[in-house]
């Protein structure tokens, strides 16, 4: 071959390259599931240093994000769940607690997901939690309630002796499209990772498990972290990595979370009277159960892999890392530290995929704010003469950098922590800064997305609820 | 004339006047006390509604700024106070609680109220506390302790019988620079705007009150409202407008605050057992103790006006809205909604301001994070068979817009809420998002204001620490 044809021939195959690279348009959503401004500084001062910086603080865009909530007759309501926020992401709309992709009318709002699929994107979920969790399961399927995540559910369950909602006209025996599972593995999604297997085993009204109904499907069922490392990635893929969600990365000392400050009992007669002991300091420790669960990094790889072969248009990606919330419920600070280490994690494969693919729109936000706060390391009261301590429950963390952090959760008596309702944080790519504005609606984000993928041309497909 | 000359003339007249205000920069910076993520949502679902918008929403720019504090021995804390971090943005240095722009090794650091003053700029502190406080002191004045105000106060003082802090180095007894007051009328400011007038009265080391200073100082003295309208502005200009801090706008019906859920004794045995009663509603309402203080937009106006009168070469203001964090410590969330409130009104003037003259930067931040937070109204939990309640204080708060906030303070047992250390926002206009990032440390707010008003040729002033 002469070198002028050699080189013509080079051109036009770097030429072939950029048309088909620059065709593919892709969104990787990081959801931090409870991910607000209190847990970043928590995760900052941890994993980063007072002084530190996390990846996501490297982002050249950052927004606030504001959560709008109703009841179920449609007034404001000021503190969110994961299921109505991942509606807002996912939809654009505006609805109550627990709801999945349905509004307050109980109709279904179509999703990002769906509508991706529908103009020829791949799409992808990967979480810590189970997949039917209320956050994924949001982007692709519908029903009236977050518990109704396997056939089973569907028509009712308990929950430490407590009844959940059933969802009996979502129900396959009511000709309804079926519990989230079973949404999930007909939603033509391509690569689902996350918990849940319990859900899998499930019997559908087909007499079948839902996994072989997921088999017919066409998707391959991987249930460990070897098993993901070695998967044909040629056809859909499907990982199931524990019963529900997956164990966490890091704990407290032994397995400790926020504890009581002990009152003597002459102290419980008066504020003035009496000996308080704080709890002791801990450190953040490995996690005996994590085991050989998949970290969210490898199922981020293994996603980003699968949506991004053989695809010439793009993807929609959902990854959460769902525990920084489970942990905050739990009153466990290093277990959220450690799955924000998981999220930076996976927002670093995002960037690295992004500086090969550069119309990728990378998006790290959170669905709602959390109980935990960062409190004075001694009290800024200490110079009073009465023991100064909060009511709430306290854990008292030694940072690598040498210093003591001191994290509490007040929001009820409970066994599970309450959201609370501040705005949350939004950080975002280049892409990101250039279509994104400084103050936003979380239905707004959900805009923002559909337009960079889909574009203008996608006809508004759920109708505006009164309050927009 | 000519017509030829007239134009000329004319044109230079332009030109002139275009060069004037072409080198006319200022800075005008918003500090919200305690305004961090939760407050600024507070603010906005009250006066704005859930999918309203607040004045900062509209600033074009967003960004989070980390808080840094240390120990006396240097080692890194992880809540700040308004004394360190104020002292973080007005010189760029890290310090420990409790300090005004002096070092952990109290060594005064140069403030950029002082480097402005020295460069030929106008500097003026409005705020809704005394003058003499935390914040407005840490731009103009050096002492190793915040509770040195006055001359008295310098050589030590009790407040509710404990013993606050001396700063004996600092007193004109010993050849120091005096207390805060002494220092803020001798520091060339040109306007000071507040409350604090019991500082004003003190008898300093030379036995006159520090008015008489003042007077000295050729500062004309205000005290109320109606003198403050009608004020000289050709002459520096303090302001005092009530003993200490002024008073708030708002409170909650009949001037409720927070309060516990009561327990009935059967309760107190068991969390499964009794009753419990959560705290009644509440509205916001006027304080009826606020008069005719004026407000922090009266104080704004008449600041900006007095600095930008025969002024060709800019100014430096500091405006603080510092009770927004006060009424928090006091769990009063209608108080802290409408020093909100007086917040917007500041920042419209400012705007109002910025665009007849466009080299303004304007910044609106907090110093630190605070402990309000926004809870579930019912609880999450609502279907559990147990009264679920916070073990803190509860405010349960009617808005405009027909829904039910629910404000909770449970950081601690005493008279006063602990601040909390997230990270704080930052809003900025046109002029501040050329020229900030999207994650700042609040001594680098600092490093980008004394570059926007000094140019890069101002030599660094202070030495950096070793945690920088």
């Amino acid at each position: 071959m002469s070198r002028p044809v050699a080189l013509l021939i080079t051109l036009l195959a770097l030429s072939s390259h950029n048309a088909a690279d620059a065709g593919m348009r892709n969104i990787i959503l990081i959801i931090g599931d409870g991910f607000d401004d209190q847990h970043v500084t928590m995760g900052r001062n941890y994993l980063a240093g007072m002084s530190g910086k996390l990846r996501v603080d490297d982002l050249p865009f950052r927004a606030s994000v504001q959560i709008e909530t109703v009841t179920g007759s449609g007034t404001p309501s000021y503190v969110a769940d994961s299921a109505n926020t991942a509606t807002s992401l996912a939809t654009g709309t505006i609805t109550s607690i627990g709801r999945i992709a349905t509004d307050i009318d109980d109709h279904d709002v179509t999703t990002i997901g769906e509508r991706a699929i529908a103009a020829g994107f791949k799409v992808g979920l990967v979480t810590t939690s189970s997949l039917t969790d209320a956050t994924p399961a949001s982007f692709l399927t519908h029903v009236s309630a977050r518990s109704c995540e396997g056939p089973e559910e569907v028509l009712g369950s308990t929950y430490y002796g407590i009844p959940q909602p059933a969802c009996l006209a979502d129900a396959r025996d009511n000709d309804g499209p079926g519990s989230i599972i079973e949404q999930l593995v007909s939603s033509g999604a391509s690569v689902l990772l996350g918990g849940g297997r319990k859900f899998m085993n499930q019997t559908t009204i087909d007499n079948e498990t839902v996994s072989a109904m997921a088999a017919r499907y066409r998707f391959r069922i991987v249930t460990t972290a070897g098993e993901l490392t070695s998967a044909d990635l040629a056809q859909p893929l499907i990982g199931v990595f524990s019963e529900e969600t997956l164990a966490v990365r890091w704990q407290g000392t032994d397995g400790r979370t926020a504890e009581a400050t002990e009152t003597g009992w002459l102290h419980n007669l008066s504020d003035y009277l009496g000996d308080t002991k704080e709890p002791d300091v801990m450190d953040c420790e490995p996690n005996p159960e994590y085991g050989d669960t998949p970290s969210l990094a490898l199922m981020t790889e293994t996603a980003l892999e699968q949506l991004s072969s053989d695809n010439d248009q793009g993807f929609f990606l959902m990854i959460e890392s769902a525990s920084i919330d489970k942990q905050s419920h739990k009153r466990d600070p290093c277990g959220s530290i450690g799955e924000i280490a998981q999220l930076e994690e996976a927002l670093d494969l995002a960037q690295t995929f992004a500086n090969k693919h550069p119309d990728t729109l990378i998006i790290v936000t959170a669905d709602h704010a959390q109980a935990a706060q960062i409190l004075p390391e001694p009290t800024l009261y200490s110079r009073y003469p009465i023991p100064i301590y909060s009511p709430g429950l306290t854990a008292r963390i030694n940072t690598p950098e040498g210093g003591l952090m001191r994290i509490n959760y007040a929001t009820n008596n409970g066994f599970s922590e309450e959201h609370t309702g501040a705005n949350v944080p939004l950080f975002a790519n280049e892409v990101g800064a250039r279509r994104l504005r400084s103050f936003l609606r979380q239905r707004e984000v959900h805009d923002a997305m559909s337009l960079f993928l889909l574009g203008p041309a996608a006809p508004p497909q759920n109708t505006p609820p009164a309050s927009r």
